[in-house]
């Protein structure tokens, strides 16, 4: 098996508005330490796959700055994607390159800007999904063991056909858009449940033939990138694919017609860290609950998150609060309420602001 | 009768933090329009006295400062505190320079920092306590008509003894301090208490007297400076003069024990505007309770009051928030717990936090 890594490093994350940006998604941020996201997801990678077989899809605009970031990762493995197509077009992208190349190669992909906290399970999990996508025309889907009835992810139902709770590759039962919350904590309580992690393993092989069947207008864009040598690094083949190519994600387009589709369910304190309450509640606090970045005060308040840029921020007599202070914007925002974020990062964008967005 | 104004401009302000700053306290800052608080008192008093009759007492510190702002008082007229001594020596230090230069003056005595928004009966009680200030002995005191039972507050209670609702100068039977609620209660039911606004009409010789009888060390502090044709500008004088004296409120040291004392109580749209929570009280707000300044971003939020500098401020989710935003310090402060902004500046002040302070 010749593995490769497939990083999905496209998102504009405005839920994280006013640390990302236009210029600087959420993939590029450092959360906390000295590491980003995506240096955080390279260097999980780096016991499971050398540099050189880490692929990377980002859009155009961002891929002078994933190289910054990854420097060693070959240029030729920067794959630019010249409009935002969602996933499927993505890892079309991504399995034409490696058709051209490693046609043998079996496929992990995944997402930039998640946060794993548990290494050592994690490469179990990914050897268990490796393994069992070398099975001709199984397409492995990772799913995270649920610990509270979210309604934010997608579901997937697999067939405990193994009781003995080893970590192992089960068939795939369902696909469930995301869920009200009764039915969330009905899932959670049936317990044969995970969540849709976004993290897949396949033979390029096998992600090509479930393309050609069912999303044949993407995989014939993608066509003339495989057939090309070098055809990820020509500019005009790649944005005549993107430009044919309909949006559509990978689970949609993909997973939930499919029918040979595996999922490893797992458990390694997996944070997709979605908005700004998820970035709260990844944080160290303190005995009041705050969790304080940089110069920050406190007087008589508690459960707060605070960013603090190069200011000195003052709290009194607030609770639940998270606080993002950068030089030219300052989010305030209710822990419960950060979903609201993007109806700022919308008003931003309607109203041309592009000096803050 | 020829009436000086003393401005008592010595305060540093700390619950305007991180607007007021030791550089620049609360009465040089604009709180709305482009007039600072010292001005807007200049403008008030433009109809009673001429410049050339208007005294300022600030820390020497401010002195420059404080002739910027008011370019139309004449220098001389700017009294140099070297040190806060609160304000039973700031009125004998301007009570000696008056003694020296006009001996018959009466003095109408106002904090600098003060917002009062109805001129015409500000202008009315301010000709009748001047004129019961002519009365040999008579200290008169503006008193304020409450609103709510502020436990803020000092308070006076007065004789009514003439029930023509005039504004008029009543003998005052006692000084209250600051209450609990249910006294500040009673008081405000009882009809015949008011608030103590710390705005004084009296004749020099009338001030001079009472300083003797009551507080004989201060008045003895203060004889050389006015025994000099032009002593407030004589450094060592008045530096003698402070160095010797002890700290004391004017209420405490003569009001409260004087015999000859009268209020006027008044109804002008007083305002103290004493921490952030009062001065977000006076702000106009929009239909959610906001009131915003600058570029600032609502989303699901009410009752905020916002002072957003130089940045870009969003609101998610929020309610009841006072937010200032200043280049190098930003304020996040519950309305009710304005009080509690003294406690950072405080912590920062032990922290020898100049650079914020």
């Amino acid at each position: 098996m010749t593995l490769y890594a497939v990083i999905m490093a496209g998102g504009v994350g405005s839920r994280f508005w006013p640390r990302s940006r236009k210029a600087s998604p959420k993939q590029f941020l450092r959360f906390s330490g000295d590491r980003s996201l995506i240096q955080t997801t390279m260097d999980r990678l780096a016991p499971i796959v050398p540099p050189e077989r880490v692929l990377v899809v980002t859009h155009a605009r961002y891929a002078e700055h994933t190289q910054q970031q990854l420097p060693d990762v070959p240029p030729e493995n920067i794959l630019a994607e010249p409009i935002a197509r969602n996933t499927a077009p993505c890892i079309a992208f991504a399995a034409a390159h490696l058709a051209a190349r490693a046609p043998d190669a079996t496929m992990l992909v995944l997402p930039a800007d998640h946060v794993i906290k548990d290494q050592q399970t994690f490469e179990h999990v990914v050897a268990i999904a490796a393994q069992k996508a070398q099975s001709p025309g199984a397409l492995v889907t990772i799913g995270i063991e649920p610990t509270h009835p979210e309604t934010g992810y997608g579901y997937i139902q697999y067939d405990i056909d193994d009781e003995s709770g080893e970590v192992a590759a089960h068939p795939v039962l369902t696909f469930a858009e995301k869920p009200d919350q009764a039915t969330a904590e009905r899932f959670v309580d049936s317990g044969d449940f995970v969540w849709n992690s976004g993290m897949f393993a396949w033979r390029v092989d096998s992600i090509q033939a479930a393309l050609a069947t069912h999303l044949p207008e993407v995989a014939k864009t993608f066509a003339p990138v495989a057939a090309s040598s070098d055809a990820s690094q020509d500019d005009e083949v790649v944005v005549q694919a993107y430009a044919d190519c309909p949006s559509i994600s990978i689970d949609y387009g993909i997973m939930e017609r499919a029918g040979d589709v595996w999922c490893v369910p797992a458990s390694f304190g997996w944070n997709d860290v979605g908005d700004w309450r998820a970035f709260a509640d990844l944080q160290e606090t303190d005995s009041q609950g705050n969790a304080l970045q940089g110069d920050v005060l406190i007087h008589a308040s508690a459960r707060c998150c605070v960013e603090a840029g190069e200011r000195t921020v003052a709290l009194v007599g607030v609770n639940d609060l998270i606080i993002v202070d950068t030089p030219d914007a300052l989010l305030v925002c209710h822990r419960d309420q950060a979903q609201g974020v993007k109806n700022i990062v919308n008003h931003l964008s309607i109203n041309d602001r592009d000096d803050v967005i």
